[in-house]
């Protein structure tokens, strides 16, 4: 992985991604104890960065492959990417999904015309479940971040933040990133690497999938114990990717980890003082910022807000936790 | 009220207001069979496009009159862009504001350093109430929207929008408006008719709340019969203003009148198609857009979603009213 394969990628994406700009808020700053600037990838189309790292792989693809079909696994963030990405290509999809998955994500990935197959997180593999439909359809899989394309589109992120951050005079400041896979840190940090030196990334999860924090901190892969319940959905991946993870180890800060609470809590700081939809794993590295005021993390901060599907169940469950407003 | 004024409040405003980006969704667009773009100042500071306006206001106030104090009345956004832009001129404020205002627009003005003076909306006027402090105090009043500065800071919001339609190839289109004394509406109107002569504005209210679009019928300034009850409350203006209403009258569409259940339905479409929080308010403009499937909105069209400041319980109210998502 290189940044001339970003810069390519940021090629294809250009006039199909949305620019999302950094934005701020007073009362975010004084809440945090530090001035915060957010990068709200929950604006992007389909509702997350991901829509980036599925264009920049679908359209690296070879004409043949695409009248072929893909085939993609995901909690959901990942799937309407993809099937919006394939949908732009005149290329059928297949997406298995979590049964469990958020109802919106479902629903909204079979509304862009993919066929959806659902599965039981608990007793069957994804994995599997995907390279089986590929080899009896032809199908090519496209990974949700163990795929240099993929890692190529989430970076493009990075580019913009080091492009922002120098308009606004900012020269050093950690990025804070939601991370599952580490397809976005590890993009966002490459460029980040290239074209803004000053600034780190980090990644933030949630406690009891903190997989990267402890990967980082021991210098090899570690695992989840459990990958079930939990409400940040799209950030459970079992562990750090076979590619994203040696880029995090070279590039990345110590990783931040948050409390599902404190996720809830940025998401209605979010709703009140940025006027931005979250979901809860698209709340996590502002979370860090907000909570974590005592640790090592740079004023200012940048925060990628990475997505906003949300089940309107769940967000009135967050608004109902923070009555202080 | 001419275009310099408002290219001189633009030139006061940069570099303090966030040029909130165009902004659109693949399922906004087939929800309202036409292609709309979105123009969110929910994502202005303070959470409304009135930001614009009270600083265009207040930064062109002599230092003496700072010195004194200002006194605004608003039902809440005016009421926040007031007390945030005073703070950033060192320059105390006084606000009226009805006593059933949501809780988020009192309690965010109040954190931002204004004093509140609480009015009950069905016996008391709050022009005289505000007239009365600046007499007794020798404070400055800043009117919500019949004031030339505060037309020329809205202004800027259409400024930007011919920009962007530009760089977006749209030449003609409707822009719609939420509208309550028509500030923002004549601001728009006037940097389009300058600007983008090809796009044009068009105001938007909640039945029973119609006084602009009567007027505009009418070719003669028309009152509500009630300012009372409601959920749009940032556009119960009695009725448009003296300065306004002969700008929109002779650069102004038809208006559009749309309902408070399509407004809440409108909110719910901006949350999950566009990850943006409206209030009911903010959200009417949009709604004719969704709604209005068979007048004669153009396609594209533009639309302005003039704030984000809800209540919690309101904003749970409206996604509980719609579970088809």
């Amino acid at each position: 992985m290189n940044i001339k394969q970003i810069k390519e990628a940021a090629k294809r994406l250009h006039g199909r991604t949305f620019s999302t700009p950094l934005m701020s808020s007073t009362v975010l700053n004084e809440l945090a104890g530090r001035r915060i600037l957010v990068k709200p990838e929950c604006l992007q189309h389909t509702g997350s960065f991901k829509y980036r790292g599925a264009f920049s792989a679908i359209s690296k693809l070879p004409k043949s492959t695409l009248a072929n079909g893909i085939v993609a696994y995901s909690s959901g963030n990942h799937a309407q990417a993809i099937a919006l990405a394939a949908q732009q290509h005149n290329c059928s999809s297949v997406i298995v999904m979590p049964h469990d998955a958020p109802k919106v994500k479902i629903n909204r990935t079979r509304r862009l015309g993919s066929e959806i197959k659902l599965y039981d997180r608990a007793k069957q593999s994804r994995e599997n479940i995907a390279f089986q439909l590929a080899d009896e359809r032809g199908l090519t899989i496209i990974k949700p971040y163990d795929d240099p394309m993929v890692i190529a589109g989430q970076g493009t992120v990075g580019l913009e933040i080091a492009l922002e951050a120098e308009s606004h005079g900012i020269k050093n400041a950690d990025v804070l990133i939601c991370c599952g896979g580490g397809g976005l840190t590890s993009g966002i940090a490459l460029a980040l690497e290239a074209n803004a030196p000053g600034l780190r990334a980090r990644t933030c999860e949630p406690e009891g999938f903190d997989d990267t924090a402890r990967s980082l901190a021991k210098g090899k892969i570690c695992h989840n114990e459990k990958l079930l319940e939990g409400v940040c959905d799209a950030i459970m991946a079992p562990s750090p990717g076979k590619l994203t993870f040696p880029i995090m180890q070279r590039l990345c800060g110590p990783g931040l980890v948050v409390s599902e609470n404190q996720a809830l809590h940025a998401m209605v700081a979010a709703f009140h003082h940025l006027k931005l939809v979250l979901e809860p794993s698209g709340a996590v590295a502002l979370a860090a910022a907000l909570f974590h005021k005592q640790t090592s993390i740079s004023d200012p901060a940048i925060v990628v807000l990475s997505g906003g599907n949300v089940d309107p169940s769940m967000f009135a469950k967050a608004l109902a936790i923070d009555k202080n407003f």
